[in-house]
């Protein structure tokens, strides 16, 4: 947990250093908040117009006039700070990784804050903090914002909906050629990292070894992979629902039959052992800094050592295949040498993981 | 209110009436509330493709490769349906008269909901339905879609986000000369509508005559404004905070001052009514379907004609003038000859507005 010590209340919050209804309201409560919090976090020109909407130069902001991305996700992710992470961090990786799963380099961000009533000024400062920092790692500029607050009990501390804009490299072509048997299942490194850290945080179960989230962003992975094989069949991320739910996703919209094996997925010792503990599948546990991608068979070999010269794709491994066998399904060979349906989860295991 | 009992609840949904944490987790019974709710209202062919992102083709999507216009606004207005609109048209409407606002012809929308566990899904149904609607009549597309559940108790029905992006048409100046003495302030019509029907049907208030929020995209009106003046020197809708917030804003912003005179402020007499009864300010109560406009004087004739020829903005008036006295003041010059400073409202007269 941050110390929220260190996010003294601004000079123009002295008055008021916890979240009331008026600070929703539009007038000068309002613009206190704005320019205590948000603009002195995420100043850049584009922003700093305060207009109802910021105009984006295509030639002189964007330098390009080919093909844009855009994504919308909203963050509602329990409790605010996690290990590894926080909501603000996430609220930028989450969005700028489903730009990058387009190919995308990601541009700009809106942010949309839905604050409850009572939230203290300081965890808010703190959590905006974490989120300009993101925004700055993954090089977006958060360009319009907006903030609603609501009745203490009506909302959750904070709720984040970040929207993104990307721009479309190009002679990228993800997605351009179908899905086809012999292509490769790869995937960036280890998986259920984040699902195991805000389980084990939020019903309080302490393991050995620490579990941190890991919260990424992925845009510089895609491109190092693009740069090597502009033809990436798809790239999706795992996230709520985890990799089960994304295969299944591949298999049912594409027609394929996907067949992974057991003993390649990539797990972290300590997520295994809690997983193992709480009878919970890897394969169904969110993750915010890994992705899949299938490629074709001839450029396998190439993407996977571009994934692992990157930082975020040092363990990447090839999880299995398409095959033109049960199509629509996803199968796993088993490390003793058996088959088994994975199927597509219901739910979720764990609500409010992002 | 409406009759939920025309929203029956789509086939897919039929053993799950109501909202549950599962239908934010990513799987199948996500996947089900997206097909038989969003799709089923929104489907358009860059929706459809369910992709993490959406990719826009600048050339075939926008048709266009100058400058875009981006906006987020996030809606938490209760109650969810009230007289002359709901959250479903006035997160469609908010959105695309903010990307307006900066001259721009509104595009595609995204979408993000955070729906309360136990919302009956017939309801959620209801909303997208007057989304679907709104989207239709404004020529705006919703390309992107996020949907998260919160439990019960940390939500309130349905919140909505929508980010929007625009193109601004060549030759559109819409801020590209400053606001100067003798500037005209023009206003499109009638103020107050939608604080005052949120305000009745929240309170249990009823008045002689029926008072309907003004929801309604402006983008139109605002096209045929700057079809004869497009050097606009300022757009801006007057929601939270009212004309009065937006006034001030304008004045502190430019350094101007601005005079209004009172007789000129167009307030439909129920309205008038209901305020004077509960001792509220027309000028600080919200609108949805009005925008004020500061325009060279020599242009403000033209202009205003350009205004009453339209559906949204027939009772457009002269509001008043930009002034070289008092510097970043707003005033009135009141009925019987007076002068009162308009001041910058602190908090909200009514929270949850839109």
């Amino acid at each position: 947990m941050p110390d929220f010590s260190n996010f003294a209340c601004p000079v123009l919050l002295r008055d008021c250093p916890h979240v009331i209804l008026g600070h929703g309201g539009g007038g000068s409560l309002s613009r206190d908040l704005i320019e205590g919090i948000f603009l002195a976090a995420f100043s850049n020109s584009l922003l700093d117009r305060l207009d109802d909407s910021t105009v984006l130069d295509l030639a002189a902001d964007l330098g390009h006039g080919g093909r844009l991305a855009v994504s919308t996700d909203s963050y509602v992710v329990r409790p605010l700070f996690f290990p590894g992470g926080s909501i603000g961090d996430l609220a930028v990786n989450g969005t700028v990784n489903d730009l990058a799963m387009s190919g995308a380099r990601p541009l700009v961000l809106t942010a949309g804050f839905i604050l409850e009533e009572g939230l203290p000024i300081a965890e808010l400062a703190a959590v905006v903090a974490r989120m300009a920092v993101a925004a700055r790692a993954a090089g977006v500029r958060i360009v319009a914002g907006d903030t609603k607050v609501v009745e203490r009990g009506h909302g959750d501390g904070v709720y984040i909906n970040t929207s993104g804009i990307g721009v479309v490299p190009d002679g990228v072509a993800v997605g351009r050629e179908p899905v086809q048997p012999g292509d490769a299942v790869l995937c960036s490194g280890t998986i259920g990292d984040h699902g195991m850290a805000i389980m084990s945080v939020r019903e309080g179960l302490s393991f050995e070894a620490a579990i941190e989230s890991d919260s990424a962003p992925l845009h510089g992975l895609v491109a190092a992979m693009l740069a090597v094989c502009p033809e990436i069949r798809m790239l999706r991320d795992p996230t709520r629902g985890g990799v089960a739910t994304i295969l299944n996703e591949i298999a049912t919209r594409t027609g394929a039959g996907i067949e992974i094996d057991e003993e390649a997925i990539p797990v972290n010792p300590p997520v295994a052992a809690a997983c193992e503990i709480l009878g919970l599948d890897p394969l169904q546990v969110a993750n915010e800094g890994k992705l899949l991608a299938v490629v074709p068979a001839d450029a396998a070999e190439q993407v996977l050592a571009a994934m692992r010269g990157h930082e975020h794709g040092k363990e990447a491994v090839t999880l299995g295949r398409v095959v033109a066998a049960h199509p629509r399904r996803v199968v796993m060979k088993t490390a003793i040498g058996g088959t088994r349906v994975i199927p597509m989860p219901i739910g979720e295991q764990l609500p409010r993981i992002c």
